[in-house]
C-alpha cells in the first residue's frame, strides 16, 4: 500500500505548442483554489517557458526525453532542455513531489487518454476509478525505451493526460473543458484516497499496452507514403492482419502484416514524424484491479 | 479577354509546415508528366526550402507577406524570407509566369477552398467551372490589406488552394488526394481554355468575400478565451447576431454583436494566433459569370 499523497505537481507546456495544458496551468496559477484540496499541497508549473513563448515543441531537444537519471546526473550536457530538466528535477526533489500529472495534446484521435509508465496498483486503481466516471477515457500503458526517461516517471507516482485530436498551437474548447474536469476528478480521488474514503472494491479495467512502433514507408530519410485514409483517426480501434496501414504517394496501399489484431494509437501524431513513428501498436488488456494487490 | 496562358507556376511549401503542398510538389517534381499539358509550360517549385527542412511555417517572417512591390524593390531588407521573396519574384519574371497556383493547408475546417485576390472574369470563370465539377469546393475572395502582398497576387493571374482541417506538420491522405485531383482539373481547364474549348456559358457562382477579421478576447497580449465549441469547425456556415463566438477560460460566452448574418472562415487557424485573427468574417455573394464580362 502506498502511503498518503502529500505533494502533487501539475505540469503543462512540457511541449511549448500544446496549448491545452499551457492554458489550463495559466488558469490554475490565476485561480489556485480550483486545484487546492484539503489533504495535499499542489504545485502547478509551466515546464518549458522559452518553448511556450516561441510556440514550438522545444528549443533544442524534446524536454520529455531528458529525465533519465543518467542524463540528469550528467553535468556535461548543455542543450537548453537538458539544463531545464535538471532544474525541474531539483524542484521535484525540493518540494518532495510524490505524484506528478503532465498535460499533453496530440494530433491523433486519442480523445481523453491517460498514459502510464508503470502499472502499480495505485495507478491502476486510480485510472479504473476515473474510467468508471468517464467511460470514454482510454488508458495507455507505454513504458519508455529507457527507464524513467519521461517527466511522468521522474517521481514515485505519475501519469500523462493526453488529449486529441487538436492541432499544435490551437485551443479546442471542448477538449480544454474535458481535460479540466478530468483533472478535478483526479485530484478529488487523491483527496479521498488520503482520507481513506475510496471503497476498496475490485474494479474492471481495460488498458492498451504499447509493444511496438511503426515508421512511415521511407526511401532513405524521405517518407514515401501517408497514413491510409481508412486508418486515419482510428486510434484504439482494432487493426487486423491485411488491413491497410499506409497509402504511398503513388497510390499503392501497404497493409498490416502482423499475425494478430492490434490497436494502434498516436496515429499520425505531428511530432512523431521526426521520431520515425507513424503509430504505436498496442495490445488490449482486460484486468481486475484491487488496491491491496501489488 | 485574357490572352493564352503559356507559363504556369505551381508552388508548395510557401509555409514550411504545410505538408500537403510540399509532398504534392515533390510528387510532381518526380513525375512531371502528371502536370504537363500540351499548351503551356509548368514550373513546380518548393517555395521555402529552409522552412521545409526545419518543419516550421517560416524562418524569420511569413514569406506569404513579402511580395508587396515596395518590399520586393527595397534592397535594405535582410530577413531570410524577404530575400527569398526577391529571388522567387525574379524567377516569376524570368520564366514569364502568367498564372500561379500556391498550395496551402489550414487547421480550420475549410474543406477544399480556392482563394482569390482578384475577381476578374478569368478567375471567376475558372472557379465557377471547377465548382461545377467539385460541388463541395468553396471560393473565397480575400484581398490582402496591402496591394499584391501575397505570392498568389505577384503574377497577372493566380490563386491559392487552401485545404483543411489538417494539423501543421502532418499529411492527411484524403485531403492530399482531393487537392491533387483539383490541380489536375485546374490544369485541364487552362489547357482547354488555350484551345478555346471552354463553352462560354453564363455560370452561377457562390463566393465568400472577407470584409473583416476578428481577434480573440485578450487582456493586453494574452488571450482570455477560445473559439466557442458551437463555432469550432463551422467555417462557411451562417453566424447570426447573438450567436456564440468565444468562451473565456472562466466559462463566459461572448456572442457576435454584428447586425447581419455573416460566414466565418479561418476559424481557429493555428498560424493566425500571432496575427491577432481568430477568424475572418465574410459575406456570401451569388453571381452569374461570363467569360466576356470584364
Amino acid at each position: 500500500m502506498i502511503k498518503k499523497i502529500k505533494k502533487v505537481a501539475l505540469f503543462g507546456g512540457t511541449h511549448g505548442n500544446e496549448m491545452t495544458g499551457i492554458y489550463l496551468i495559466k488558469k490554475f496559477l490565476k485561480n489556485p483554489h480550483l486545484i487546492e484540496r484539503s489533504t495535499f499541497d499542489i504545485f502547478p508549473f509551466l515546464a518549458n517557458p522559452k518553448a511556450i513563448d516561441l510556440r514550438v515543441r522545444y528549443v533544442d531537444t524534446d524536454l520529455n526525453r531528458c529525465f533519465d537519471q543518467r542524463d540528469i546526473d550528467n553535468l556535461d550536457h548543455g542543450l537548453y532542455e537538458q539544463l531545464l530538466a535538471k532544474t525541474i528535477y531539483q524542484k521535484l526533489i525540493k518540494n518532495q513531489i510524490q505524484f506528478l500529472i503532465d498535460l499533453h495534446s496530440t494530433t491523433s484521435q486519442m480523445g481523453l487518454s491517460i498514459i502510464l509508465s508503470d502499472t502499480n496498483s495505485f495507478h491502476l486503481c486510480l485510472v479504473s476509478y476515473l474510467s468508471s466516471i468517464y467511460p470514454e477515457l482510454k488508458v495507455l500503458y507505454y513504458r519508455s525505451e529507457r527507464e524513467n526517461l519521461l517527466l511522468r516517471s521522474s517521481t514515485e507516482l505519475g501519469l500523462t493526460i493526453e488529449v486529441g485530436p487538436v492541432a499544435q498551437g490551437i485551443l479546442d474548447a471542448t477538449l480544454f473543458s474535458q481535460t479540466e474536469q478530468l483533472i478535478y476528478s483526479l485530484l478529488d480521488y487523491l483527496d479521498n484516497y488520503n482520507q481513506e474514503e475510496i471503497a476498496d472494491l475490485p474494479r474492471k479495467l481495460t488498458y492498451y499496452e504499447v509493444f511496438k512502433t511503426i515508421d512511415y514507408p521511407r526511401n532513405h530519410q524521405e517518407i514515401t507514403g501517408m497514413i491510409h485514409p481508412t486508418l486515419q483517426f482510428k486510434d484504439y480501434q482494432p487493426l487486423n492482419p491485411g488491413d491497410p496501414l499506409f497509402i504511398t504517394f503513388d497510390g499503392e496501399t501497404i497493409t498490416y502484416e502482423g499475425d494478430t489484431t492490434v490497436y494502434p494509437v498516436f496515429i499520425n501524431e505531428s511530432a512523431y514524424y521526426e521520431k520515425s513513428i507513424a503509430m504505436c501498436l498496442t495490445e488490449k488488456r482486460e484486468v481486475t484491479v484491487n488496491m491491496n494487490q501489488e
